[in-house]
């Protein structure tokens, strides 16, 4: 497949991009899994504006990737809905790439204990048939039932 | 683990979007996948400013991610090193997710033929140890070799 045939209409990656690509809202979720639930106490942990903070609780409450919840009259939470927690192999696969490269020679500052194995693991993108690592030069993109033929993406 | 234990000097994340966590930088990357090379066709395909494009190529260039090789004189490649191709799990998260959120029903627009077992697979992120799919839940954060305890990080 050449890269015109997958334009940002037909590429997953843009469209995740669209909503999440941005450091401040990947930060933000980070905490949010490391539970993180109220705008001060990610205010305070991010050193981020508050304005730039309220943007981008407001844009992922509004893709349903956070969920807004009185705890009190006029008082919030945000939690991570189904759609949010499966952004984890996201945040995953840059906590893997950083451990690899990223850690001048001193080891991973954070280890991943796995529960239901008992082990310290790395996390591992797979595939979902044969449970194999997946390497670049082992997948071949192919249209899928979602393609749109009929327009060009830029 | 609290939150306050993991700032960016101490987190593989925050390090990794220090170099990568930008939609411009990853849709870059995204096409160097798919086999682009030349400053041109990264233009034309991401339809982004040169200016934006020649700063990009530029700091993945300096942070070995992409290799800069001349082709002809004064005429150059950018290729994937070994540390940019371990970006690849990155990409595939988002995919992954893209297919499964953001489809809008139609199905993935692109499927992944994974050569080695020769089915169409979903990325999938696993255990290193038992081989299992992660979900946060089951994930304990502890303190690893590279952690630096001396500092306070915001």
């Amino acid at each position: 497949m050449k890269w015109d045939d997958i334009g940002s209409l037909n590429c997953s990656i843009a469209r995740s991009l669209a909503l999440i690509g941005d450091r401040w809202t990947l930060l933000l979720l980070r905490n949010a899994f490391l539970g993180t639930r109220r705008f001060d106490d990610f205010q305070s942990q991010l050193g981020v504006t508050r304005h730039v903070l309220a943007e981008r609780l407001k844009r992922l409450v509004e893709a349903e990737i956070l969920n807004k919840e009185a705890y009190q009259p006029n008082r919030y939470e945000y939690r991570l809905t189904t759609k949010g927690r499966a952004l984890y192999p996201v945040l995953l696969a840059l906590t893997a790439w950083g451990d690899a490269f990223l850690d001048e020679g001193a080891g991973p500052p954070i280890h991943y204990h796995h529960k239901s194995c008992g082990k310290i693991m790395t996390p591992t993108m797979s595939c979902s048939e044969c449970g194999e690592a997946i390497h670049p030069r082992d997948v071949i993109p192919m249209i899928g039932p979602g393609y749109v033929a009929e327009k060009k993406f830029g």
